[in-house]
C-alpha cells in the first residue's frame, strides 16, 4: 500500500494544509477509530465532537471546523470529496499481470488488448473487442460482438448480451446483467408471442453497475445510460430506457420500458418509474415512490407512506377506501352550513 | 440473414398485402426512421402523423390507416403482432453447431441429446435429462436430475436446482435461478430451524423467465409455472406458488408462497402478493400494487401511490395517520348539523 | 434415503410418541397425500378435518388434536418444529465426495482443507480459506481472502467478494453476491467520484442467504450479519448495516445503508428500510411497507396500502393530494358548528 505526506494528500485532494506537511499517512479511517498513521473526515458539524481527541494523524474538514481540530487538518469545502480522493490514493489497486488466464474460452475472432487481463473460467464470445487495462474477472460471459473500453472493469460473474457496449473506466459489480431481452410480448388472443429483442445496450463512460441490476437490450432502437450514471445493486432498467449524464440510482429500483431519465437526477431506494415518462434533468425521487406521469420541474418528487404501528394503520388506511366519500359528506357539509348561515343572515 | 418478399411475410404475419409482393424485405424499422428495404408498423392511430413520408419499404398498420399510407402495406387487425412474426422470421437465428464444448463439464450419468447445445464454461449434474435442439449458453449450472424439454435455450449464467423441470421451447435469461431452496422455517424459542424444501419447480411449455428472476422449489409439492407464462426480469416466485397459463409479470413482483395466480393475468412492475392467496383468471394488477387478500372477481386491482412535490406530500401524507380521527369528526358533524336542523324544523 | 422408526423420530423431534414405535417411515408428506410409510404434519388445527382419514403411517400434531388422529402420531407443542427436524433427518444429504474439481481454479495461496469438496468451474482466490466439511458448487466464484467455516455451503453460481467472512453452517443460494461494493459516492460539482468501500462483510454462524441476494461490503468498518439470521431471494442489504442475531427477512427487502436491523425481527416481503435509522430487538415490518425513522418500540409497523378495484382507487386515491385542505376544512367547520352553537345558548 502506498503512503502519502500531508502536503502530497493536500495536492491529490485540493484541501488547504494546516499541520506538518511532512506528516506521512498510509491510510484512512473513520472519525472515531483512525490510527495515527491515518487520515479521517468529519463532512459534517454535527459529528463534531469526535473531534475532541481523534487519534488519526489528520482530519480532512470544512474551514469551519478548523479552530476545534487538536491535530494536523485538511480542509476543504467539500471534506467527503476530498477524502474519497485521499482514500483512492491510498488504495490505489495494484497492478495485476495482464493475459488470459489458461481456463478462460476466447472465441478466435474476438480482440483482446494485449494489456487486458481475462481472468479464470471466463467466456468471451465471438468479435467481441476489449480494449486496453480492461478487467475481466472470474467467471464473465461476454457474448458476441460485445465492446469495452479501456480501463473498465467487470468484476466477476457479469453477463454481458450479445452487442452490448460499455465505454471507458466503467465498473461492473458481480451478478450484473446487461443485454438481456427486453420484456415485448405481442398478444394473438390470450396467448404472448415475443417480440425479437433487436436493440441493444450502449454505455457511457465513468459508468458503475451494481450487483445483480439488470439492463435490458432494446426493441428496435436501443437502450442508452450516459456518461457517469451511477446504478447501485438490483436496478432494473427496460428495453430502450434512457438515463441522462450523472444521474445516481439507489438499490431496487426500477425503470419501466422507454422512459427518459434527465441528467443530474437522483432516484432512492425501491422507486419506481412507469415506462414512457420523462423525468426532466435535476429531477429527484423519494424512496419506495411511485412515478406515474412525466415530470417536467426539476424538485423533489415523493408518494412514500411511512410506517406505523399497525393497530394504527389498521384504522386510518381502511379509511383510505372512503376518501372520496368523506370528501363529498365534507362538500355537503360545508354547503349546509353555508345555507344555514344565510338564512340567518 | 434472410430476406423475405412482402407476399411471403403477408403469409407470415396473416396480414393482407397492399401493394407489389414482390417488393423484397430484409429487416425491420421503427416507424421514424425505417429505410429502404425494411418493414415497420403503426400499432396505433395515434402516431399516425409519422406515416407522412416513412421511408420504409412498407408499414404494417390496422385498416383504418391504410388510406394514409403512402408506401407498400400489411393490413392487419393487430399490427403489433404481425410485427412481432415478420420480425421473428427475419432474424431468426442463425443454426449453431450442436455438441457439447469442451470447456463444459457434464457428469457421465446425464443423457444430453446429439442435437443439444452445450455452450463454454457449463457444468451439467448427474442424472440431467437434455432434449433435442437444447441450447444451454455459457456459464449455466444444471443441478442434479434436471429435465429440459426440446427447444429450450438458457442464455447464459442460468443456474437450475436440482429437479428442476423446464417445458419445450422456454427461453431463460441470464442470472435466473430456478429451483433454489424456498424459504421455510420454523422456529424454536427464537432461533430458525430451516424447513427441508423438497418439492421442485415444473415449468411448462413456452416460459420465459428473465435476468435475475428467481423462482423457488416447492416446500412439499411443486412450484408450478403453467405453459405460455412470461415472467421479465428480477421477479420473485416463491415456494409453492403456481402461475395459470397465458400469465405475463412485470419486472420486480414479488409472489409470496402458496399463492396460485390464476391464467391470462397480468402483474405490472413491483407489484407484490402476499402468500396463500388466490387470484382469479383474468385478474391485471397495477404496477406498484399490493394484493393482501384473494381476487375472485376478474378486473384491474390498484394501490399505487403516484407521486406528488415533496412539500405538498409533506402536508398530505402526515394527515394519512388523522384519517381515521377525522372521518369520526365529520361523522360528529353531520350528527351535529342533522340535529340542529331537526331541531329549526 | 434413510428410514427410521417412530420410536427414533420421537427422540429426534423431541415428540411423544403415540402409538407403534417400531412403525418404520422413509418420508414425509402433506396431509392430503401423504402415503403409507410417510409423515407428516399438522400444525394448525383449522385443517383438522384432514385429519379424517390420512393415509399416513403417522401425524406430527398438537396435544388438542390426538383425540381426532385416527393413525399414529407423535405429539409436539409445536409440530412445524417438529416436522423440520423429522424431515431434515429423513431427507439428510447423502455424503460427497471431497476434493478440488479438476475443472476448478484455486490460486496456489488458497488454503482449502482436505475435507472440503471444491465443485466444477469454480475459482478460488489467493490467500482464501476454506474450513473442513465446506461444498462450493459449480461456478462459485471466491474472490481474494475470503474465510469460509466449516459446514458451509454454497450451492452454485454464487460471488464472494474478497475479504468476505461467512461463518460455520451458512448456506448461500445461487446467485447471491456477498461483498460487492457498497453505493459510496461524493458528489463534485454534479459529478459523482467513487468512495473507495474499504469495509468488508462479516456473517455468523448459521446464516442462510437466499438467491440473488446482495450483501454490500462496508465503506469503512464492515457490513454485519449476526450468527442465525436467515435472508430469503433478492434483499439488498446496503454497506455497513447490521442486522442482529435470529432476525428473518423475506424476499425482496432492500436495507439502505448504515441502518441497524435488531435481533429476532420479522421483515415481510419487500418492505424497505431507510439508511442511518435502528429498528430495536423484535420489530416486525408488514410487507411492502416503508420504515423511514428508528423504531424505539418492539411491536408491529405497517404502511402497506392494500389494492381495490381500480375504478375505487381513481375516485378515491386522488383525494389524498387534497387531504391536508380537507383536514383544515374540517376543522373550519367544526369551529363555525362550535360557534353557532354557542350564539343559540
Amino acid at each position: 500500500m502506498p503512503a502519502f505526506s500531508l502536503a502530497q494528500l493536500a495536492k491529490i485532494t485540493g484541501a488547504e494544509l494546516h499541520g506538518d506537511g511532512d506528516c506521512m499517512v498510509q491510510g484512512v479511517g473513520s472519525l472515531d477509530d483512525a490510527k495515527t498513521g491515518e487520515v479521517t473526515f468529519l463532512s459534517s458539524s454535527k459529528f463534531r465532537r469526535h473531534l475532541e481527541s481523534p487519534l488519526a494523524s489528520a482530519v480532512i474538514l470544512k474551514p469551519a471546523d478548523l479552530a476545534r481540530c487538536p491535530v494536523d487538518a485538511l480542509v476543504s469545502d467539500n471534506p467527503y470529496l476530498a477524502y474519497a480522493r485521499a482514500a483512492s490514493a491510498l488504495y490505489a489497486e495494484e497492478e495485476q499481470p495482464v493475459g488470459v488466464h489458461t481456463s478462460a474460452v476466447v472465441e478466435d475472432s474476438a480482440k483482446i488488448s494485449a494489456r487486458a487481463r481475462i481472468e479464470a473460467q471466463c467466456y468471451i464470445g465471438e468479435d467481441v473487442q476489449i480494449a486496453d487495462d480492461v478487467v475481466i474477472g472470474p467467471g464473465c460471459v461476454i457474448l458476441n460482438r460485445c465492446r469495452i473500453g479501456q480501463g473498465t472493469r467487470l468484476v466477476a460473474n457479469v453477463t454481458l448480451g450479445s452487442d452490448t457496449q460499455l465505454g471507458e473506466r466503467c465498473l461492473v459489480q458481480p451478478g450484473a446483467v446487461i443485454g438481456a431481452d427486453g420484456f415485448g410480448m405481442a398478444n394473438d388472443q390470450g396467448r404472448w408471442v415475443k417480440v425479437p429483442q433487436l436493440g441493444c445496450v450502449v454505455i457511457g463512460n465513468d459508468v458503475e453497475v451494481g450487483a445483480s441490476t439488470t439492463v435490458d437490450r432494446g426493441a428496435l432502437k436501443d437502450t442508452v445510460i450516459e456518461d457517469g450514471v451511477k446504478l447501485d445493486n438490483q436496478i432494473q432498467v427496460a428495453h430502450n430506457v434512457h438515463i441522462g449524464a450523472h444521474t445516481a440510482i439507489a438499490a431496487g429500483v426500477g425503470i419501466a420500458g422507454s422512459t427518459k431519465i434527465g441528467a443530474y437526477c437522483t432516484l432512492a431506494g425501491h422507486a419506481g418509474v412507469a415506462g414512457h415518462v420523462e423525468l426532466v434533468d435535476h429531477t429527484h425521487v423519494s424512496g419506495l415512490t411511485a412515478i406515474t406521469k412525466s415530470i417536467r420541474e426539476p424538485g423533489v418528487y415523493t408518494s412514500t407512506v411511512p410506517a406505523v404501528p399497525h393497530e394504527q394503520w389498521r384504522r386510518n388506511f381502511t379509511r383510505l377506501k372512503q376518501l372520496d366519500d368523506m370528501a363529498r359528506r365534507l362538500q355537503a357539509l360545508e354547503k349546509a352550513m353555508q345555507e344555514q348561515q344565510s338564512d340567518q343572515s
